[in-house]
């Protein structure tokens, strides 16, 4: 009988691999890395393998496995095709048929940002909540949406690309999504960063900021020592993100808005910032919707993914 | 063996009833008034008396009766309380409840943006459908959407209330619901006859629409013979609806948007405004969203409220 599954996060530089049991308990986890090369064509097979070389190490047969869970950053679709996943170089990819037909163990497949807030819900932040949203601000912005327990895809699998919410017309720069103005490139890591290293030019304002190699996490660091620039800097960030949450609040009234990514990593700050704006552009009725910050880290991936088998 | 249901749909003038077979088939509609003095008290007494009335002509008898769908312009909790209804002067009312209790007959309530969703998804524009959001535009700005074939609710009741969307820096005068610069307040009816009377104001542009009383309906009619002012007039609607749809599908990505309310009777020219500044503005991956109009009109409450009973 069937007792364990694995969940696998698929980055643009490693893959990260859990072994769960069907609790949702990781065991064990590792890591190989992706290897892009010829338009991805070895990182199938060099899943399969570290799964099977896995159940060699534990004696598992493929009866002990319920299911392999595998996110991807780019756009699935229902049946575990892989539609387009720029950094992996694949385009039209049929995942889960692929790796069932090498492993013999059933796959489902889903978006990786997706994936992480359903691990994020069931294992981390969003415990006790159905309607979740998780947004993870890093070099990107990305954002898995949880309804009723459930994942929204999308009809294009393209649900939760909040990044790309046009929220800036003085950009003039295009994103990498070929628009202008868009969320991400205002209110990631890099968007800081380049917001921190414009203002610093235009302002003769001194800031402990000044010859320092600039990073988000710089930034955040030196607003919570009240760091004048920083903390504008800061500003602009919470209005940007908190504005845009406040219009997906209009669509999907989510329960609790659980922010992640490198960025999550500067603490209570970054929550306190967003929902300042977030209350200033919400819907009255959803002005106390729940923030806080996520808890799994880099594993809510594959804690998602895992949870994708159990159901 | 139950082989009706009735749909129901509680608006600020009127109440609008429909007797449905099991396969969502209209049978026969009628209306009766809103009793809105003392706080709405007469609503609930006036509906149950009505259904009666008809089950008494028909001889149906509770058993012949699978339930009583119920739309509510207003926030409704999942056990069918209806949070908070402002043109009926109702809050927390247990609606679904005290209906049951009054009539023997099983009582689903719903937002009625929400049921005119369902009802365009199940028996009118959305048919073959399972992602699609339904925006009217009207006196307000409302919407329903659906995901997977269900509708979205909402923690706070409050999905799919995009006419909050803050859109417009510019508009001092406060929307209904408090806050500043919402989409109703510039894309709805009234929103649209306030801008062509804005702009005859401003400009010395000839214009059939001076000297005439203004609505939205003569503005669109206007433009679609050419008056360069009406043009101007639909061409911001067209943007700011547009733009803010186009947010939307960064947030859910629905398969198909279709229009209903009152200005949508302007016809394709609405569509077609709406989908130039949504393509402008949208993700790459959504700008193929289907657009269409509203089939059911004002019927689309009632459809939608027999199909919550029928499931």
């Amino acid at each position: 009988m069937a007792k364990y599954c694995f969940g696998i996060d698929i980055g643009g530089t490693s893959i990260k691999l859990g072994l769960f049991n069907l609790a949702g308990v990781l065991l064990e986890k590792w890591e190989i890395p992706t290897r892009t090369e010829a338009y991805g064509e070895r990182i199938i097979p060099d899943i399969a393998g570290s799964v099977k070389e896995k159940m060699r190490e534990h004696s598992l047969g493929t009866a002990q496995v319920a299911g392999l869970g595998i996110g991807v950053p780019g756009q699935v679709d229902a049946a575990g095709t892989v539609l387009l996943a720029e950094n992996l170089g694949w385009r039209n990819i049929p995942l889960s048929q692929i790796l069932t037909e090498d492993t013999g163990i059933p796959v489902k497949t889903e978006n990786d940002a997706n994936l992480a807030a359903l691990g994020e819900l069931r294992q981390g932040s969003g415990r006790g909540c159905r309607n979740m949203m998780l947004v993870t601000v890093g070099t990107g912005i990305g954002c898995g949406i949880i309804l009723d327990g459930a994942v929204v895809a999308g009809a294009n699998g393209a649900a939760g690309e909040i990044g790309h919410i046009h929220v800036e017309d003085a950009v003039k720069a295009p994103c990498n999504c070929g628009n202008y103005g868009c969320l991400e490139q205002v209110a990631s890591a890099r968007g800081i960063t380049m917001l921190a290293g414009y203002i610093l030019e235009m302002s003769k304002e001194p800031s402990v900021l000044r010859g320092q190699s600039l990073s988000a996490r710089r930034v955040f660091e030196a607003a919570k020592s009240g760091d004048k620039l920083a903390v504008w800097v800061v500003g602009r960030f919470g209005f940007y993100l908190g504005k845009a949450l406040a219009l997906c609040s209009c669509v999907i009234d989510p329960e609790r808005i659980v922010i992640g990514g490198g960025v999550s990593g500067a603490g209570e700050i970054v929550v306190e910032y967003v929902q300042k704006y977030y209350r200033r552009y919400a819907f009255p009725a959803c002005a106390d919707t729940e923030f806080c910050l996520a808890k799994l880290g880099n594993d809510a991936g594959i804690y998602g993914a895992a949870e994708l088998v159990i159901g």
